[in-house]
């Protein structure tokens, strides 16, 4: 697996991207609506920061409320998410998804339930 | 700047990092003991996970004892330290390190104060 993106969580996506846009010379490089959210993706060539800024309620919505903007989730890819989804499994780790959904950026994604893992948000990804 | 490292808190590294061998298929590759620490290096190709396992107090303890175990901080690469932080501070961003310091792996480090980026810890790497 290689290193994706990490998730973070904010209230205000336009005013974080630019100043990480600014600070890190990182670029946007897709932003969409979805599942109810604002997403922008800053790339630093091996790897993005996803901003996730939710407009209708939602599980980030219910995230800053508990805990504040800040890092939400790490996301690793994967060639074959079925696969690592099975050897998660065979692991012993929860799951959040058993099967892998649709995502942002029409990615194909599954996350394992941090209990199991350190408490990290771990997802995967497969482009 | 490129993507580094994402810095893991946890109480037993050890086994956090045989977890995330099986599962993420990532490799040790840097082991030390680093400011009362046990840092441990997972390789993903393009990137790293850096396990923090406080041995006798220190930021990560009372980390750990505040949040318990997860993700601690985002660590972005660059060539020029000093001017990445110069550049942070001309966007008015507060430095925890105004100037860099020795971090694990021999590498120079400066953390960003979380307040000024969106309640993202984010460190500064000079390899």
């Amino acid at each position: 697996m290689r290193f994706d993106h990490a998730g973070i969580a904010t209230d205000d996506s336009d005013d974080l991207a630019a100043l990480f846009e600014t600070v890190f010379d990182a670029s946007i490089v897709h932003e969409e609506e979805f599942d109810g959210m604002n997403v922008t993706f800053l790339d630093f060539g091996n790897g993005y920061f996803e901003l996730l800024e939710p407009r209708d309620g939602g599980t980030i919505a219910r995230y800053l409320d508990r805990n504040g903007s800040g890092i939400h989730h790490l996301a690793l890819e994967t060639d074959d998410i079925e696969a690592a989804l099975g050897t998660a499994r065979e692991a012993g780790i929860d799951l959040i998804d058993e099967e892998s959904r649709g995502g942002a950026w029409g990615h194909e994604v599954a996350f394992l339930h941090p209990k199991s893992t350190g408490g990290v948000l771990i997802e995967f990804v497969e482009h």
